[in-house]
């Protein structure tokens, strides 16, 4: 996480950073080098609707500005990232699996009424891998993807210093991506043999439960016995020499891989970047990421692609939406 | 194939543009709308080595300007596609496996050098999708991944107007992204589970003999028989209701859909295309890929990606580099 830098030595304009999520809100007020003044956390209260919601966004935002030491007035934009299904160009929340209810949402113009402040939309994963762009792991390139593990797999893709949205704000749904077309397992999404159904932490969980039937491993049956199995759980029992959980993690690497290696025949990024907390395995996963991909990548892209962890932990979401508002309203200089 | 514009109806300014190819070269002359004045067609004797090959390359361009009825005064670039593997930005090829020995070959600066006109080099597949989304079915767009169906895959990719050639050159390699990781088809690559393993021609066909060993087909045998089992002839047979070159085709389109779904999932462009000899197959094979697509792809993208055919036949590709020519070269105005 990145810490705060003072308003004395901070960088005018300013932006607002918010981060919808299902559970939290994070927000922070940036400066015109990507750096946080401030960061807050507030319950998203995602079940009580967009109304309840947009108390919450608005709250989060004015307690980050408020924490910034910064007036209102110094505030040039505010960026929103937030779970899909959205138009982005349109400001609009279509009907997110993460915020059920929030349908046909039109949530940029609502919080740029509560604010009175310009304010650009942008999807939640498609803003971290422009915090990272901007001022995390892949400052000073032109291109990276981020895939971020976590209860599903999340990407952004930057292409030339800009975000690939896409025509339908469908841009970077890599976690969606076929990479076991026959015979593949079924994602949380309904559909069979997607990247996320093989690499999230969930389903590393899903792939633990499921050995664990016919396997070995008094390190994971422990965590299982204790209602523990968690991804961070089979990272530490890798870490730990269980055979089982360092198998899972190796398969992990080798679907990452594969997902990663995907994208670097489409996109051909500068970098690749991994966040999330299955990241928290460390070096050696990257390490056993990076062996993958140098067999599965064509040559070139597998010695020059630069293939990494993400900086701003979960920062990026916040960070990455204020910076698109300062794409979007920077004023020529 | 486009019909010529007559030089009294073109648009100055007016570029070349030569498709290198393993066998052929194309070059054409073209109008600032992306009109063809001139096509030629020259063998490369790719096998003679790069010098034998750019004496060919310079007779095609020469041939097209004197065709295009213009004075070499007109011509204000020259764009050249070939095949990879290559450095795009440094104008080089590498060790592309259609141009055996054509090894750190500065191709761009070379024919720059014999035509004494500057000159872009491109990715082929990339300028054939660059012709499409300037000349062809994707004209008015902003976004097109092109699908060319031959002897492999070939894919270029339009996003936002600007070709996605990668960091490393390997921007749009889509033949070669894995929808079957665990027990795929070896490609012509030596890697596995690759999309052109599975729907190239040369796929379908090697698909069509392996089902002969135990099934029947008429028509099929026949064609294996006089030594004439090509994907023409597999498409031929299925229109005439064989059921084995049926099936054939159906799978050769759910391929191609899971390939499309991928790219929708991560480009999200305005417009799909295919081309290639395979789409002689006509209508009902598009058909049967939408059909495909709209059971793989979320449904926003399913429902408002547009699906086609290309336009510029063999064309697009010496188009699509008069194109690149054009970006990198046209005066401001």
């Amino acid at each position: 996480m990145s810490a705060h830098v003072l308003p004395q030595d901070a960088q005018a304009p300013f932006y607002l950073g918010i981060d919808l999520g299902g559970t939290n809100i994070k927000s922070g007020v940036v400066d015109d080098l990507g750096r946080p003044l401030s960061s807050v956390s507030v319950p998203t209260q995602a079940h009580e609707g967009p109304r309840v919601g947009l108390d919450n966004i608005e709250r989060a935002g004015r307690a980050a500005v408020e924490r910034s030491g910064l007036g209102w007035d110094r505030i040039a934009g505010v960026g929103l990232g937030s779970p899909g299904t959205m138009d982005i160009q349109a400001g609009l929340l279509l009907d997110p699996p993460n915020l059920p209810g929030w349908i046909n949402f039109p949530i940029r113009d609502a919080l740029a009424s509560r604010l009175q402040k310009q304010t650009v939309l942008q999807n939640d994963a498609n803003a971290a891998a422009y915090g990272e762009y901007w001022a995390g792991a892949a400052r000073g390139t032109r291109s990276l993807v981020l895939l971020t593990l976590g209860t599903g797999i999340g990407c952004g893709i930057v292409e030339d210093g800009d975000i690939v949205e896409g025509r339908h704000s469908h841009g970077g749904e890599c976690g969606h991506i076929i990479i076991q077309m026959d015979g593949g397992r079924v994602c949380s999404c309904g559909k069979v043999g997607h990247l996320e159904a093989y690499a999230s932490a969930t389903a590393l969980v899903k792939r633990a439960h499921e050995a664990l039937e016919s396997e070995a491993s008094p390190l994971l049956r422990k965590a299982l016995a204790e209602g523990n199995l968690t991804s961070e759980e089979v990272s530490i029992a890798a870490a730990a020499g269980d055979p089982l959980a360092r198998r899972l993690m190796t398969e992990t690497a080798r679907y990452l891989a594969v997902g990663a290696t995907c994208l670097m025949h489409t996109i051909d990024p500068d970098v690749v970047l991994f966040s999330g907390g299955m990241i928290a395995a460390g070096p050696s996963f990257l390490d056993e990421i990076r062996g993958f991909i140098n067999v599965l990548a064509f040559p070139i892209p597998a010695r020059e692609t630069r293939i990494a962890y993400a900086e701003l932990g979960g920062d990026a979401g916040f960070i990455g939406a204020a910076g698109c508002a300062r794409v979007k309203f920077a004023k020529p200089r």
